[in-house]
C-alpha cells in the first residue's frame, strides 16, 4: 500500500523513492560546494559524488571510472546513439540496428539519419529474433560497423531479452552493443562482466532513487563518444559538461546499492505477487491475454488485456478506486496511445487498446493485489451490465 | 559565514541551497507519481512542476508557458545554440556570433559547425563591441539569419552587457538573440518584456535551487527550436524528452520565487559589501586591478589581481585559512587555467595568472569579508618575505 490507503502499480512508471534515499538526497543538498572548485567545499562535493559512481558501477558489475552521470535515461541514451560511437579506431558506426519493441527515446535514433537506421523483428513472446539480427549484421559492408541497441527488458511487458547472446553475436560481427538497461537495472541482476555490452544505460527513479538522474556504463576503456552531446566544462572527464546533479547523483548511488542489496529477496517478494495476480486474473476473466508470458520477463511486471475492456476506461476506473496502473508506457504526455511494442508481438489492435500494465515494487503487499483484483472485477461487472441494457 | 567557521566566497560557482528549497525539495520527494501517468500520483506530480513553472516565468517576467525546464544551463544552452532556432518561417539560421567572454559551454557552438560562428570582441572593460556587433550582422549574406549569443552578465568579472540594446540591433537586422543568464538570473532584475531576447538559459543552482535544473525561456510563441536535443517521450510538450525532475523543478520554482523577493534587498546588501572589500583591498595592496569595474557588474562579484600574486597559491593559503574563492570559472576540472575572459579584454597573462574571483551571496557578512581580507594580507605577507629572502 502507498500512502492514503492509495494502492500504487505503476512502478515501471516510476519507483516512489526509497526512505534512505530521501534522507541521503536532503543531507547532500546541504554540501555547498561546485565539485569543480578546489577549495573544501568544492572537494567535499567531488568525494560525494565518487562514492556514488563506485555504487552504480557495482550494481552492474562494473568499475566507478566506467561510469559517466547523465540527467537521466532520455539523454543517457541520447548520448549513447550517435555514429561517432566507436572503439577508437578508423572504423566508421554506420548504421544503427534496434528491436521493434525499444523506448521511444531509442526509437528515435538520435544522432543517426533516420535512413540509417534499422529495425529487428521480435516474436510473438516479445523476444527479439535472433536470425533477423543475424541477417542484418551479415548485410553490413566491409569496412563499416553496425550498433546494435537492444533493452535489457521492456517496460511495458517485462519481457527480458537474450543480451548475452546478443552480446556475443554483436562481438562475432564486429558489431557494437548499447543496452537500455533503463527498466531492468535494479530488478534483475545485471553483469557487464558478461554481457558483452559496450555501453549499457539506467536512470536512477526507475530503482527508487530521484528522478532527474542516470548514468552510461561502458563495456571497457576502448569504447568512446567522441561528439558529445553537451560540451563546455570539463565535468565527467569532459563526457558531459554541465554542474554536476550531487544531491541527486548520491541518490542514484544509495539507490543502486539498496536495490543491489535487495536485489534476490524483491525479485522473489514480487513475482510471487506477480505471479498469484495473473492466476487469479485469469479465473476471474478466462479470456484475459498475458503478453509476453511465453518469455523470460521482469518479477515485477504484468501486461494483458481481457477483450472488450478499454484501458482508457478501466484506468480511469482503478484510479477513482485507488489504483495506480498505466496502459503501457508512461513516458509520454499522459495520453493513452497504441502500443508499438504489442504491435511489434502481433497483438491485434482491438485487444491491444485493453492492454493494461500492472508493475509492482518493493512496497507491494497482498493487499495491493487484492484491491487491483477487487477494482479490476467492477470493471468487468460495468462492461457485463452494459452489455445487458445494450441487449434488453 | 557558512558552517564550519568557514566563510564560502564563491557564490557564482554554486550557491548554498536555500532553507525553503531544501524542505520543497524534501516533501516533493514524497510525490510518487509520474508526472506523464494519468492517475492520481501522476496528477500531483504534474500540478507540482506547472506551479514551478510559473515561478520560473514570474523571475524574468515570462509566462510560464515559454518556460522549458532542463537539466541545467549547459543543457539549457546546448538545446538552444542550433541553426533550427527559427522563428517558423523559412529563413535559415546560418550563422552564431557571440561575445569572447562567453561561459565554455556556449563557446562550443553547439550543433553549429566551427567555421559558422564568429566572436564579437569585448571593450578593456568586458563590454561587447557594438560596432564590431553591428559589422558582423550587416555582413550577414541576403536570406540568412544570424544567432547572437551574449550572456546577460559574465561569470568572472560579473560585468553586465547592454542586453536590450544588442536586442534592438538584433531586431533591426533580423536577428535572433540568445541570452545566457545562468550568471544573472536571481542577482539582477531581468524583464524578458523589455529585454528582445528570444531565447534566454538560467540556471536553478546560481541562484539558491538545486544542482541538475535549469529552464530555457522563450520570448514568444514563434521561436522553435526543430531538431530537440533529447528526443523520446513527449515532454515538456515534445521539446525535452525525459521523465521530469520533479523535486528538482519544484526546488528551482521555490529558488525563483524566493530571489525575486529579496532581488533589491539583498543587490543593496552583496554590492556595499562587494563596494568595501574593494576599498580595503586597494588600500591594502594599491597595485590590484579590478577587473570589469569600468562596466556595470553583478551586485556580488569581484574580480582583481594584484601583480606577482599567483591565484593558485592564494587560492590554496586562503582555503587553508578557512575561506573559499575561485580563480575564474569553476565549471572544469579542478585546475585553475588562464581565463580567456580576462584576455579578451586586454588584460595580459602574467597579470591574469594572479586574478581571484570572489563571490558574495545572500548569506555573506561583514565577517566573511574580514577573513578574506586578512588572509589576503597573509599571502601578501608571504610574498614580501619571500622577495626578502631572495635579495637576501
Amino acid at each position: 500500500m502507498t500512502s492514503a490507503g492509495r494502492s500504487y502499480l505503476d512502478w515501471n512508471a516510476t519507483a516512489p523513492m526509497r526512505a534512505e534515499v530521501i534522507e541521503a538526497v536532503a543531507r547532500a543538498m546541504l554540501l555547498t560546494g561546485n565539485p569543480s572548485s578546489i577549495h573544501a567545499e568544492g572537494r567535499a562535493a567531488r568525494g560525494a559524488i565518487e562514492q556514488a559512481r563506485e555504487e552504480v558501477g557495482a550494481l552492474v558489475r562494473a568499475p566507478g571510472r566506467m561510469v559517466v552521470f547523465t540527467s537521466g535515461g532520455s539523454e543517457a541514451n541520447a548520448f549513447a546513439l550517435t555514429p561517432s560511437l566507436t572503439l577508437g579506431d578508423k572504423v566508421p558506426t554506420t548504421r544503427l540496428l534496434m528491436s521493434a519493441t525499444e523506448h521511444a527515446c531509442v526509437r528515435e535514433g538520435h544522432r543517426f539519419p533516420k535512413e540509417a537506421v534499422g529495425i529487428i523483428p521480435v516474436s510473438a513472446a516479445g523476444v527479439v529474433d535472433i536470425d533477423a539480427l543475424r541477417d542484418a549484421l551479415a548485410a553490413m559492408p566491409q569496412g563499416e560497423r553496425a550498433l546494435v541497441s537492444v533493452h535489457f527488458a521492456n517496460n511495458e511487458t517485462g519481457v527480458i531479452q537474450p543480451v548475452a547472446e546478443i552480446g556475443l553475436i554483436c562481438r562475432q560481427a564486429g558489431a557494437l552493443l548499447h543496452v537500455d538497461a533503463v527498466q531492468a537495472a535494479g530488478k534483475v541482476d545485471i553483469d557487464m562482466t558478461t554481457l558483452g555490452a559496450d555501453v549499457l544505460t539506467l536512470s536512477a527513479h526507475k530503482l527508487g532513487g530521484p528522478k532527474g538522474v542516470g548514468a552510461v556504463v561502458f563495456g571497457s576503456g576502448r569504447i568512446e563518444v567522441r561528439e558529445r552531446l553537451i560540451r563546455g566544462g570539463g565535468q565527467e572527464k569532459g563526457a558531459r559538461a554541465g554542474t554536476e546533479n550531487v544531491a541527486g547523483i548520491v541518490g542514484l548511488g544509495v539507490a543502486a546499492a539498496a536495490a543491489r542489496a535487495e536485489l534476490a529477496a524483491e525479485g522473489l517478494h514480487q513475482s510471487a505477487l506477480r505471479d498469484r495476480l495473473e492466476r487469479d486474473l485469469l479465473a476471474l476473466a478466462p479470456g484475459t491475454i498475458l503478453f509476453g508470458s511465453a518469455a523470460a520477463r521482469l518479477p515485477n511486471t504484468s501486461c494483458f488485456a481481457t477483450p472488450q475492456v478499454k484501458a482508457e476506461y478501466a484506468l480511469i476506473f482503478l484510479d477513482l478506486a485507488g489504483v495506480s496502473a498505466s496502459s503501457g508506457s508512461a513516458c509520454s504526455s499522459g495520453k493513452v496511445r497504441a502500443s508499438h511494442v504489442l504491435a511489434a508481438m502481433g497483438v491485434p489492435a482491438d485487444l491491444a487498446a485493453g492492454a493494461l500494465r500492472v508493475s509492482l515494487g518493493r512496497g507491494t503487499t497482498a493487499a495491493d493485489i487484492d484491491a487491483f483484483l477487487a477494482a479490476y472485477t467492477r470493471v468487468l461487472m460495468a462492461l457485463t451490465d452494459r452489455k445487458a441494457e445494450a441487449a434488453a
